[in-house]
């Protein structure tokens, strides 16, 4: 039986024409497979709007009828916040045909764009201009600025720019009612009351549908250095980064862990992958410097900060790329990370933060819990240790059964969690909550700030038809 | 009649202690006079807490007995958000006792402040630890860190660090109904579920109140370099702007607007204040880069970038500081802007922002105004262009009448806000809404907005006890 009935289709035809509503199973099936095939999604209905007010007249007929909507963009979400459910009479709402670049002002560092532009897009839009939209993600040749917004996405430059919330000046969004609240100000200043946009910023989706935004642009980085170092031991990371900070802190673009049983990963499974150093090291950082000066001498700078860590015994040896190629090189071994783990077997994963003053005490003690209860798993931590974000992976023990070693998942997340909590940590860093992370939110989180979520839920969605079941159980 | 009866004022010093309530109206008049003297407030009842259990308690109490509050820091604030009226049943909570630094955490760049600390002392406990807390007002030595973050407060270096609200990471405040919310969180990435943080950051009380924070320090720069400059015309004031950012960036610390008259005004009131170019100018701008790295040459750097932009015809004459002296006396000047209008006789004052690129034309567009319907009034627009902010202020005519002249004042605001809003602006820039601005609020901002305020306002405050009429209007 279908759930969403002929009448409301034949509403939302009107808005949108035949091309904007999909219901052959074979084109729906893209928007509801999830990347890493944690969920299989399912609906009756993807609607396709073109323009903010189609989008308004999308929910203002879901409202009337009870009808729920789950907004996707690229569908490169880590933790299922897009996924459908066609039994709870729920329709996926895709944003690709609103993909205006509406404005850009150069003088004023700002671009207006719809949800549905690619990341890259708006990236290659700025770079035009030679100006930078600093959020860069593994992802960014297919995700969508709507979706960075609503799961306030990170990435590599977080240490530099911030997280995609801090890049965002003013929001246009449909409201759960239909409305439209429209917030799009190009100001980098403004204090006229409570700051609406960051409600929505991070909310994936639950409480509105962002439908544009003011971002903020930067002056493309004249100069870039990339330095691969390798750590003395993993106890100096939180003295090395403090000296880092201290002595560049506005250079610094990206700071990097990568741990040696990575690289391996990374030379076993791609070809012409070299080590960048010649010692046999168990730590490695990858650190970017860049400036917006042309006059700049930053190797000079780099060079001299380099070696004073190396009198200091904080790192053991160090290189720092002395052209392009060997700077991409060096981000190729980064990048290739992800894919190589995978290539590697199954592998349990946790996007967690500490402060940066307990980086040495997580990694120690998480390393040992798990060699503890998993000996023969194999931790690989690494990623965006400047903020103190660490992708805690643990592949599968070598010639063990894939699904065998997935059955402990929700044991060994037990053990990086808990050491995550009791350090003061968060058990989502940068990739949001979602369907995946909703019972940890309710965990982890005391009663009184889940109990505030709800009720801000509650009050701009009553009726629990915007993207429901995702960040926050309904009471 | 008191308003508040004996048995609630017993069950308050039961908690508190005698010394922690204040009903001697001349011990009670310092904290309901307000500094700029456009509102006078009164109470029955100053309480004293000195922790977050005891404000906790006091929330509770004034809960149940409908007793509003009214919490007060410094009392600096210059939008009247800390005014108190006995007649609406109010008492002010002011946090002075509570002022321990609970924290600091130098290898995470971190310090955990209670609302009660003047914000010098944070400022000067980083300092200790060669490490800088950079949000910088005039009113530092007496303003607490408690009414810096619930008016979202801005200041010199906004462009570098951003306003209050970013250098915020973890926040504990006291709910309307008496709880506690711990949110005291160390983390520099952070993404589980709504930002609850950024509600009662900037919303001035009227949701909860701030207890306590943890905040961001930055490395201390190395390396400073002072710069005055005489713009060519105002029409290359965009230009410029856009020059020093593309540039820069990342070493910009401060970018104000001086005019001629303001320089003037200084001169006249004060000694010893020398003109620091020598051609008559009609503006100027005060630029600091700063550097962390010990190893930059920031000043090389800094005459290179200045030597272009008057060869390109972008400023007429500038001058860099050759030493601390010379770049004290520069600040100087613009530090005693505010004294000097202020002994010129009254003055209207504005505190709006546009994009950057429309800096030309909405300056232009509101001396031509004020010179058509007051041709004798005399603009001074300084301030914080970098981030197209501006303090549009307008002193009397020679000669006439203080009172005269400030009866004009809703007249010659409507003039200045119309062309501010016409321009994409905000009618508040840094200075917050408190209970001078909620007319325009409501006038400027649109109608779905302004019902998001409210609805947000009545899910966290249902019975309006939390500094009540300010920011927003109860319906």
């Amino acid at each position: 039986m279908l759930q969403i009935e002929e009448k409301i289709y034949r509403q939302l035809e009107l808005i949108l024409g035949k091309e904007g509503c999909i219901t052959e199973s074979s084109r729906i099936q893209p928007y509801t497979e999830e990347q890493r095939g944690l969920y299989k999604g399912s609906t009756e209905l993807v609607v396709l709007p073109k323009t903010t007010n189609q989008v308004s007249e999308i929910v203002k007929i879901c409202n009337s009828e009870q009808i729920s909507i789950v907004p996707i963009g690229g569908n490169t979400g880590l933790c299922g916040g897009a996924v459908s459910n066609k039994y709870n009479k729920e329709i996926i709402l895709s944003m690709e045909k609103m993909n205006k670049i509406r404005e850009l002002d150069s003088d004023n560092f700002t671009i207006t764009a719809e949800s549905g532009c690619i990341l890259k897009n708006i990236q290659t839009t700025a770079k035009n201009k030679n100006l930078l939209f600093p959020l860069s993600l593994a992802s960014e040749g297919s995700c969508q600025i709507g979706g960075n917004l609503s799961t306030n996405a990170g990435g590599i430059n977080v240490i530099r720019y911030g997280s995609a919330r801090d890049l965002v000046l003013g929001l246009e969004v449909v409201l759960s009612d239909g409305k439209i609240w429209n917030g799009l100000r190009s100001l980098h200043k403004d204090n006229m009351g409570y700051s609406i946009k960051n409600f929505f910023l991070g909310s994936e989706g639950t409480l509105g549908i962002i439908t544009a935004a003011v971002l903020k642009l930067f002056p493309e980085p004249k100069k870039l250095e990339t330095i691969f170092c390798a750590l003395e031991s993993l106890d100096h990371i939180t003295d090395f980064i403090h000296y880092i900070k201290l002595n560049a802190s506005e250079n610094i673009a990206a700071l990097e862990l990568l741990p040696r049983i990575g690289i391996e990963f990374c030379k076993k499974h791609f070809d012409n992958i070299s080590s960048p150093l010649a010692g046999d090291y168990e730590w490695y950082l990858l650190i970017e410097f860049s400036s917006s000066s042309p006059n700049i001498k930053l190797l000079n700078d780099s060079e001299k900060l380099i070696n004073k860590a190396l009198q200091k015994g904080l790192i053991a040896d160090a290189v720092i790329a002395k052209n392009i190629k060997q700077s991409k090189h060096l981000w190729y071994i980064r990048e290739l990370f992800s894919e190589a783990q995978k290539r590697e077997g199954a592998s349990i994963k946790h996007d967690v933060s500490v402060p940066t003053s307990k980086l040495p005490e997580f990694i120690n003690l998480s390393m040992k819990a798990i060699k503890n209860s998993f000996p023969a798993a194999r931790p690989c931590p690494f990623g965006h240790v400047g903020d103190g974000n660490i992708h805690f992976n643990i592949s599968q023990p070598i010639n063990e059964d894939r699904n065998k070693f997935l059955e402990s998942s929700k044991e060994i997340s037990n053990i990086i969690h808990e050491i995550t909590i009791k350090l003061g940590g968060s058990v989502s860093a940068e990739h949001g909550i979602g369907l995946l992370k909703v019972e940890e939110l309710e965990n982890y989180r005391d009663l009184v700030e889940v109990d505030l979520m709800r009720r801000i839920k509650t009050t701009l969605d009553p009726k629990n038809i915007m993207n429901p079941g995702k960040v926050i159980k309904k009471i």
